[in-house]
């Protein structure tokens, strides 16, 4: 049985190792672009921060441990260029030489790609994307040589690659159509902002870029009423699933523009999977929507789903409720669900809940806090959504994304074995004290 | 209408505080022995340790703020001597002076006493232990004059003892008839006997104190057969509720000694309550059983609900899975649910998992990591219990805590959505992957 797989990301890999171990006979080929396989492109920053002294660091496991110890065929620098699903074929540059080559299962693991409101920007190599660790490279090269930076979105990249500029030294403009952080409400989003400006990096709120310029010298960016001048631009406005392959072979796309696929990863053609950032999947925060959750946890879950079900144990992902977390310097941030001003674009019947709470006992030193936002919806009595600005926000943001994703009420928060010891919480803890606000409406 | 509460901490004036809110115009009478309420006795030991500066800040709020504000009667150094609950009447010592008081509800909250295997131990000035905020200035008071400090129990008042008193430069000798923080499994005990070593506490597991002795220099601590020295002694061997008064009351007694309370944290006496660590709960783990949960989220919550009860909210306290984190030193600490030496005694088919894991992204530094045992019952598929020892538990113990009172199937942990960014959690984390381990298996 032959199994071939397109990308080697988290979820190519984590369906390679599965169907390895589930079929220890089977003939596994990856085929990968990049120059890595089972890398972590969310470290980039981190790297081009000086955090992490090695790109290799990035990297989980090398082409080569794949080939000797999983016995996993995986190829660098190779592409699939179509795939013919009738004949179950792909054609693909491999190792330099087009090839074809037959599956019994095909698994599309292709990720996502940076959005680029306008190609013609990429001209410059003064600008760059982040998607691959190459990518990470390049700019911690050209960011030796370069005063004054421009980083064009304020979402997870953005602001990571914000961090990490100013981290070493750089004058960072962030340029942001929207808000900082736009899965943010305003309220939260306002203290990113200013934690952000703290650091000096100057923010540009509401600024939708018209036009990037090379003029030989600097990057000149405006919105058709100001222009601003920089040594380098990085385009973090968000990513979009990379489908063109898929697409040309006939495979079904769904409302997001995502692969569709079912809670096995099967595609709408039979034995062709996907997995990844080039999926969509079941919004577990509203039922019967779909998602789009370019994230790396829900990628190697996608991907082991698909690799025991080509490896004849049949599993199913459920879904996502799209938890996710970063930080500016010392500053938290973390979401789950949906935000206020989706569940008004909804119509939601929601009651909203805003705290600011001590993470320790308030005796204990050192003080710390957040600030906390949970929307619970009034039929359900559940939370459909949080977000967390602040310290020590991760167990907390732990806790609401599992009333969330299993609809637990704001009653079981209330009484739910949250663990208290004066350094690690207050004894009421800001889940338990918002779940009480609302069980106190009810 | 007249409540009288016995007891002011945590869950006595957590009821009075929610009757005051229900009933504006209600009479609320709290009888205090000690000269604080609203204290935090978990926060002693940090006291001991100077890392909080004045006994006041372990004090939420003043009996004055309580007067003032909430317009509830507080009444410190003053005691119930009995109750009669035919006549509805509590005889007490108020302000010196001995009185009778009618009440239409009444609630005990006096919460646990400290287990003293021989009340003769108690007659040195050099033996101490920690029930109210006194004993910790006491403590700390007469910590300045002695180098050689004997603990005799390890669990978790012990631990925390034993952090403080080597943090201010003592000899440190910790007594444990079983081993080091008995509630953990024995590889995990060791983890912490192990830091305990390298702070140079002296480690004596599986002694049994017979005899303690004060010679008018020394306190003398044997087993029978070794005998130690020291300057002083603290009495850390557990607790136990204290229920004297409700006893000869009348009300009836629990299967550990607590008193028996519904859902509703009514007694098995008409208008009579009883919440904190004087009650015993329902056990969240294993169903129908009971549990004594001495700790202070649980002291809180059951006084919010015998309050709300007395207000005329009927709501009820669901119970409880003993979630629990301490720390010493570096080293965090954390329980909930069964360990596997009580799951073997009760003969359950369970499966336990073992992992150490980073906490991070194992590129991101600084490196950290945990080792974390859950025991997953066969039958069900839901974990029963979980301990981790390491560092970041905190949000990894919610995760479990949650799943355990919410009975969360190793497949529905598998797929949570757990939040990752390298400075937080890997992308795989540790709660993810023990799941994962017995989800493989079924």
């Amino acid at each position: 049985m032959k199994v071939i797989i397109i990308g080697g990301g988290a979820a190519g890999m984590s369906a390679a190792s599965r169907v390895r171990r589930l079929l220890p006979e089977s003939e596994i080929k990856v085929f990968e672009e990049s120059g890595y396989v089972s890398y972590a492109p969310c470290g980039v920053p981190y790297y081009v921060e000086g955090l992490v002294p090695n790109l290799d660091d990035l990297v989980t496991y090398t082409p080569e441990f794949f080939r000797s110890e999983r016995k996993i065929d995986v190829h660098i620098h190779s592409q699939a260029i179509s795939v013919d699903v009738g004949a179950s074929e792909v054609r693909a540059i491999v190792d330099g030489n087009e090839t074809i080559e037959k599956y019994d299962y095909l698994v599309f693991a292709t990720g996502a790609l940076p959005i680029v409101p306008n190609e013609s920007w990429l001209n410059s190599t003064r600008v760059f994307t982040i998607r691959h660790l190459e990518d990470g490279e390049k700019v911690r090269l050209y960011s030796k040589e370069v005063s004054d930076v421009a980083i064009i979105g304020a979402g997870y990249i953005g602001v990571e690659m914000a961090e990490a500029m100013s981290g070493i030294g750089k004058r960072v403009t962030i340029f942001e159509m929207k808000r900082v952080m736009p899965v943010l409400d305003q309220e939260l989003s306002g203290l990113v902002k200013g934690e952000m400006e703290k650091a000096g990096v100057a923010v540009k709120e509401g600024f939708r870029v018209d036009s990037l310029e090379d003029n030989g010298k600097k990057v000149v960016i405006s919105n058709g009423k100001e222009s601003f001048s920089f040594d380098a631009a990085i385009l973090a406005v968000g990513v979009k699933p990379n489908v063109e392959l898929a697409k040309k072979a006939g495979i079904r796309l769904g409302q997001h523009g995502g692969i569709d696929v079912n809670n096995n990863m099967l595609t709408s053609v039979k034995n062709v999977y996907a997995a990844g950032d080039n999926v969509e999947v079941n919004d577990l925060v509203l039922q019967g929507r779909k998602r789009y959750v370019p994230l790396a946890p829900e990628a190697n879950k996608e991907g082991y789903v698909a690799g025991s079900n080509i490896g004849g144990k049949a599993i199913e992902f459920p879904g996502s409720v799209g938890a996710a977390v970063t930080k500016f310097n010392g500053l938290e941030i973390g979401t789950v669900g949906i935000n206020e001003e989706e569940a008004k674009q909804l119509g939601l019947d929601y009651y909203p809940v805003k705290i600011q709470h001590n993470v320790r006992a308030s005796y204990y030193p050192p003080k710390g806090g957040l600030t906390m936002k949970v929307l619970f919806e009034k039929r359900t009595k559940v939370p459909i959504g949080a977000q967390i600005v602040g310290e020590q926000i991760w167990g907390r943001l732990v806790a609401l994304s599992l009333g969330i994703q299993y609809k637990l009420t704001a009653e079981q928060l209330f009484y739910a074995g949250i663990p208290y010891a004066p350094p690690f919480a207050p004894v009421w803890d800001s889940t338990i004290v918002a779940s009480r606000i609302f069980y106190e409406k009810i």
